[in-house]
């Protein structure tokens, strides 16, 4: 059984209305559901025909499932489409009180509903995402994984400009990508011996020089690197055939440098053959994941968004909360 | 109907056998192929159970069909997978006496079987593909198309490394493309208002200038005055979700601004959908298309090479001509 603590993100966004449908369409699982968000979160869930211990924070966690009451909101402050400071800080506060849930053991693994940044950020300055705000409090080095049915991606390099990918993708910087997404792989996914493809940084993969040497100069001395400590890494590809290759299985995973290089083909994928994508973050000490999409304030309230993602990430923590466990055991035994 | 110039391309490739296979699957129709090629194609078009007339370089060309014997290779010269330099001038001379043709008014359009660029130049010293051939005898602007079923893309800079692209895209060369693009949907591919979506450069557009100002210097002032030439044009959209939206019909092209931006998407839906992306060359005075593969020295002479792309180059470049055809009597009259 494995106990998902689920941040609610944004009481005024589509977190609320597409985790109550994700967690009733699931139906009896081998998942726990612990969800930290506002009391008014019980009546969005009854609609959706799930029914939910209600304890407050600090209690202990029962183990069918339970809704912990991090805040009581004034109907003013949960409005949809509407957001105000004080759902801001309240989305805050769902995050930190799953999050510590997690680091104490009362929970296995992290799925968190989406939040609004510029929300947030009015109670704490500088919030740059949950990624960020994870990867200070537990010491990782994340790494963004799209991950989808047939084809998962982690990214160099994010939310950069394209004219500083050149000088921002290092071979260091291929190499502990190349190093989590491996690990990753094979503790958290189950897979023996992941095989990791890394794209290259130019068309034809600079066509043997001919434009650019950056998979020379920067992705192959981090592929030996990576073979050297025994990965079964191989690269620089060309990124217009290497996705296909993955998805076909030739490939565990594919290390994109920059962020259009991998989200293209994983969006693609998720909105024409409907594999629900599911982003993961990497490289933390614990299991996070979350869906692709943001508070779409203008769907919210309607019930009208679409669950898929919140559907496939819950799976994908519960997947790799399991495959985690196991993972323990056996290196335990 | 349409007569269709072919040059069969490397003869020691799968070019010949690729095209003998696509005619004899699409059967008899509104389509009357000229290939231009070795006398020996005859003996490959029969094996494939097609029987052609067989005429000598400047004889007039049967309604029918035929095949132009413009040479007459020694076996050696036409071993498949064994390249020759006899081989690589009669691929030249192939493509040279099929463009010919067009020029002159005998063929509506052509479609060209892969050549080796390194064959052919060591007959013609300089030879950088069929695109730059074909526009230095034109006298075109030529722009790149990958088309399949549901997705268009043109491109504004291609053979060029990452580092290169932040300068090589302009307002002035977005725009070419733009209008080069919007005249071909219109003009070849019957779409009576074509709505053309430009790719940003950046992840997220660049989110409001947070992480690039491309979009603004670039892409914005190439929109507006594609506008005021009473193209609809849009953009600049974020590239990890621009394709799949036009996949869903919201666009009938898609600009993108550099190779793997525009190929990754069109490949994958190729390879994953089975959606056989061509090679469509706009911007020239006549029709061109050509398979998205090459010569492929592995395969040739097992007859194992998959025909689809050929078989969708021949229907583009028909389908294509028939539009131009249908464009011209509408202006004539």
């Amino acid at each position: 059984m494995v106990r998902l603590a689920i941040s609610l993100g944004d009481p005024s966004g589509i977190g609320p209305e597409v985790t109550a449908r994700a967690l009733a369409g699931l139906g009896p699982r081998a998942l726990s559901p612990c969800l930290f968000g506002d009391r008014s979160f019980a009546a969005v869930a009854a609609r959706a025909g799930l029914r939910l211990a209600v304890v407050q924070p600090g209690e202990s966690l029962p183990a069918g499932g339970a809704l912990v009451e991090v805040t009581r909101l004034a109907p003013a402050d949960r409005k949809p489409g509407q957001p105000t400071p004080a759902g801001g800080r309240g989305q805050l506060a769902y995050l930190a009180a799953a999050f510590a849930a997690v680091q104490e053991g009362r929970c296995d693994a992290l799925c968190t509903a989406p939040v609004s940044k510029a929300q947030v950020a009015l109670a704490l300055p500088g919030f740059a995402g949950h990624t960020e705000w994870l990867e200070e409090r537990s010491g990782g080095r994340s790494v963004m994984m799209l991950a989808s049915e047939r084809l998962r991606v982690a990214l160099v390099t994010n939310h950069l400009r394209l004219s500083r990918i050149p000088r921002a993708v290092t071979p260091d910087g291929i190499l502990a990508v190349v190093e989590i997404t491996a690990r990753a792989l094979s503790r958290q996914f189950g897979i023996a011996r992941p095989r990791v493809a890394v794209c290259a940084m130019n068309p034809h993969a600079g066509d043997g020089g001919a434009f650019g040497d950056e998979e020379r100069r920067l992705v192959e001395p981090a592929l030996a690197r990576a073979r050297r400590k025994g990965i079964r890494a191989s690269g620089p590809w060309p990124a217009d055939s290497v996705f296909f290759r993955a998805v076909a299985g030739e490939f565990d995973a594919v290390v994109a440098l920059y962020h259009d290089q991998g989200l293209i083909p994983v969006k693609l994928l998720d909105a024409v053959n409907g594999e629900s994508a599911v982003n993961v973050t990497l490289g933390l000490p614990l299991v996070r994941t979350s869906p692709d999409h943001g508070v779409a304030y203008d769907l919210a309230g309607k019930w009208k968004a679409n669950p898929a993602s919140m559907v496939a990430a819950i799976r994908m923590a519960v997947r790799m909360a399991g495959g985690r466990q196991k993972s323990r055991a056996s290196r335990r035994s």
